[in-house]
């Protein structure tokens, strides 16, 4: 049983699907075939009916969540954009991260504003940010923090969208899009990788992007250039785009693992349902954890993430229950950064189920 | 029976090889753990031993072998490398691209050199190049252009090598690497991806640069950071080989297609073996396709890929051949850029067996 908080737990049909990749040639299919953009198309369809994306976002496949931090960073930081503030609040490793990267290659347009990890982001947060109407700034949110296992609320995110309707918000949902209802509405740019809530091996990051966040891109790039005109990478967001238009890739992608994201999104159920059973595990578990004594690392309730719950022991008590753990095949997941060493992290995916939860709490007890 | 040049047939031992990964959890470990750490070394080993991979070079992954053109553009472009030249010799698609690229990034320093698809690389071509102690030029070279089918011999690689000591010299190797006997010393990177002569799904690349290449590197990085020290950028080449160093990559990779890869170079037999194997092949099929009457793309014998061959057609012999191959179950490739409408393109890579050669050259009389 595996709880870490990704690479974690895949779906067990996920042995089947790679069987039935092989037995249908999906190993061996061109990357502009037809065949392929029909897989494409589909994981668009079933991305809009079951996590409720918006009709008119645009959905991207990258190598993973950490080149979609490259990617709106340089997006939205050079040439045309070199005015763009950006503003990233974070509380933890991965928000730092994609702060760190932006401020080393856009240092005089990027801002961070550190909070407590049991600190609720509140609205006054966001009045420091000077509002223009002729200028946006972005916003960079962390909605889950692997890191730390803390999140920010729908309830908040709604109140910033409210709050700053001129700027751009985007936002990492790498260990949560899949696993919480999330308003898609809410922000331009909405990125994760498959191997957290989504239950597949690693290898793929998925990005959703706002019409209104394409259109100022293409207003203010330089060039958005039609079929003749040669891109500068790869990986540039109007190449992305317009390859993500006729369902393809800028590049031969992991095709793999798009057929096995076009499974797993076509085999669970709409968001809202996995969501409340996510939310429900979660609660319980907090509920359990704290019965047996343990620590929370978040001793705020209104911050504790859903999908990533952290443990806190003396350094030796987590060797100690880790060597345990592993005896009984559990594997629980290591601290990260400043908590690596006096934190033990718990996944609560869709892939896993109850039946291992209550393992898992016995072993806990 | 697919005779794409890549994304092309998989080994039909790739089936096991995915039950085996799901069986063993492979699926779920973690890029920083030892389990992960033995796999990426025991594919440098095996790459040293069968590939002849000096031990000194180092071996990268990435996502692709396009990610490869751009690292190795940025990391001998900019900051303090932007007065290196570099020159790009190019008769085919992809060649050209990875000009356009660098040339769309850094004009000023970069120079193509076209050349025609039966023109056979030649000492003078590089005389153009001014020599120079202090400042080396960068070289780059696609050995076999898979758009058109030619290729670059190893004979006249080891010449430049000869001829060119002070300079870099990039290999794309995209469609030889694997089913070629290439001689490593005589470049400073090369780089592949998977999809093609290892006979696995699409999604990862292998880049391997030398000890040369990377002491300069390091000398003239303007940051060349300790651990403390932020890096700019997941791909940056300074930040890949610290993490190649440890056996490790910069971000969650395609953790399964790595795994693919450890299988697939332990069960291969030794280069030198499927290099003479795949020659001879293509000599004998040259031949046989010539007896039919069917007129190749490249007429140039010296010149002609090993590993993908090009029949020419008129546009609607083209059409009508695909369709009869269809209705056998055979899959030709189509052809590419200027020769999209009038060939067709065949790969003759190691996973592909005798018997369906034998069926293709039946169903070619």
């Amino acid at each position: 049983m595996n709880f870490y908080p990704g690479p974690s737990k895949v779906y067990h049909q996920v042995k089947d699907w790679l069987n039935e990749a092989y037995e249908t040639d999906i190993l061996s299919i061109q990357h502009r075939s037809q065949k392929f953009m029909d897989i494409y198309e589909s994981i668009v369809k079933n991305l809009q009916e079951k996590h409720n994306i918006p009709k008119d976002y645009t959905i991207v496949f990258t190598s993973s969540a950490t080149e979609c931090w490259h990617i709106l960073n340089d997006s939205f930081g050079s040439n045309n954009f070199s005015n763009i503030n950006s503003y990233h609040f974070f509380n933890g490793a991965f928000g730092k991260k994609w702060f760190d990267y932006r401020k080393a290659n856009y240092p005089k347009t990027t801002f961070g504003i550190e909070f407590g990890i049991n600190e609720e982001l509140e609205d006054n947060f966001f009045q420091q940010i000077p509002q223009n109407d002729y200028l946006p700034n972005i916003i960079c949110l962390c909605q889950n923090e692997t890191s730390n296992t803390t999140q920010i609320s729908q309830k908040m995110l709604s109140e910033i969208r409210q709050n700053r309707q001129n700027d751009f918000i985007f936002i990492d949902a790498t260990s949560s899009w899949g696993g919480q209802n999330l308003n898609f509405n809410d922000a331009d740019a909405w990125f994760t990788s498959v191997q957290k809530c989504f239950g597949l091996p690693a290898g793929l990051g998925i990005m959703a992007l706002s019409p209104n966040l394409i259109d100022f891109y293409r207003k203010n790039s330089a060039v958005f250039p039609t079929n003749d005109i040669v891109y500068n990478r790869y990986n540039q967001l109007s190449f992305l785009i317009e390859k993500a238009n006729q369902f393809q890739t800028t590049y031969t992608p992991n095709v793999l693992n798009i057929y096995l994201l076009s499974k797993v999104i076509s085999f669970v159920p709409s968001i809202s349902i996995t969501s409340k059973k996510i939310e429900k595990r979660a609660n319980h578990l907090y509920k359990f954890i704290e019965r047996n004594y343990y620590h929370l690392l978040i001793t705020n309730t209104k911050v504790r993430s859903k999908t990533v719950l952290a443990i806190r022991l003396m350094p030796e008590g987590v060797e100690n229950i880790k060597k345990k753990a592993k005896k009984e095949d559990i594997i629980l997941g290591n601290g990260y950064g400043s908590w690596k060493e006096d934190t033990l992290r718990i996944a609560n995916f869709p892939q896993h189920t109850d039946i291992e939860f209550e393992r898992l709490k016995e072993f806990l007890k």
